[in-house]
């Protein structure tokens, strides 16, 4: 049994972990959907940070526990937990391979926070509009379209199935999600820039039509997508 | 032979590698330092991004070939080198721990190279500043304190002596590098910062002695800090 431990009320970067639990049908407890006063929610996060026991501490959520171990860090998580749920490559460079890809898409989630964020995590949005609207524009017009485009060259050069070689992975579930929250943030910029990227389309297609993820994106346990969250739609913001 | 591709004229992400290569005397050629008529240099990067026959193309630099597999991502290729190195813990569990720390340095080192780029890294400095200023008092009172408290508690935890466990690691040459450029970008607020870290200080200065580090920092090979870097020394963002 995983123990998953994330912030209540948004997807954020705990999603990806549990689109990739869900789609296994591995046996964990979202710490998120458990309330305060039965050891869940902000309290449990809170009390693992400030927990002087446990030897290698995580800086932030997501952090999973997996028996005596705390693994931190999303794409650190996915590759512990890629190899277990036959949702990585089965070969050593595959692995590699998929992990790359997973670290660029997490790349890609600091720039898509960064949009309403520009000046500090801990300000609000209304403090620095205007330099969101300008990072925002520099988003929209070049770095949205940037990591689109090299996506969907993996794509074309894995053979346009999966991302990460024949067999289908966590990445493809996380691209998936860049695609359904992209779409949720920015509808006009995405619109454009997936014109050209007809293989991630089908391929986000393809990951919530698989039985695991479609029941799972129906269910409660599902957080919908709402402006606390990374991907937000501020259409001030989408270019 | 390892060979690494990154900007010439900067130490940047590139260096974090450089440092693994040189502590571990392994033989290495860096194109930065090879001239474009002799194939190296900024070219050598476009030339690999665009090589349609890369079945797994990088996304940016640093990149590192070894033999036929080409690596991306700086914590990506500290993870594949640190095992042959022996420059990481040696079972799987301290591995992805010690994974999970470089990460969270990568992520540190975001927020460092945005205090002077919040807005975007296609644009100028000089047309971000106000901007840079806001980001850089948030990350001077919070993010900076935060992370190196949060390396100094590893420490603490790990014994003292190395970050990852009992064997020196990848991970400490890393955080000395963190520990020398804030030190050269915001010199007050790093003072103000480490003197709660004293574990994280001897680390750093028990790194930068050890004889094949000493002298690859004394060696033409080292990039000096610069202000076209990640780490940039302008005062007026020195909190």
């Amino acid at each position: 049994m995983y123990q998953l431990y994330y912030w209540p009320g948004i997807q954020g970067r705990g999603e990806y972990v549990r689109l990739a639990l869900e789609e296994a049908a591995a046996p964990y407890q979202d710490l998120a959907l458990v309330p305060e006063a039965r050891g869940g929610g902000a309290k449990a996060i809170a009390s693992v940070i400030d927990d002087a026991s446990i030897a290698r501490p995580p800086f932030a959520p997501p952090f999973l526990r997996a028996g005596r171990q705390w693994i931190g860090q999303t794409p650190n998580i996915l590759l512990y937990l890629g190899e277990r749920l036959r949702l990585a490559p089965a070969d050593g460079a595959g692995r590699l391979w998929a992990h790359q890809l997973q670290l660029t898409i997490a790349d890609f989630l600091v720039e898509i926070h960064d949009t309403h964020h520009p000046i500090g995590s801990g300000l609000y949005y209304e403090d620095q509009k205007a330099a969101a609207r300008r990072r925002a524009r520099d988003f929209t017009a070049h770095r949205l379209p940037k990591f689109l485009g090299y996506f969907e060259r993996v794509l074309e050069r894995s053979g346009g199935r999966w991302a990460a070689g024949r067999r289908f992975s966590y990445v493809d579930l996380s691209l998936a999600q860049v695609v359904a929250g992209l779409r949720y943030a920015f509808p006009r910029a995405t619109r454009r820039g997936l014109r050209r990227c007809p293989l991630l389309v089908v391929l986000h297609d393809r990951v919530v039509e698989r039985p695991r993820i479609a029941a799972y994106l129906a269910s409660p346990r599902r957080v919908p997508f709402n402006d606390d969250d990374i991907f937000r739609h501020y259409p001030e913001l989408d270019g």
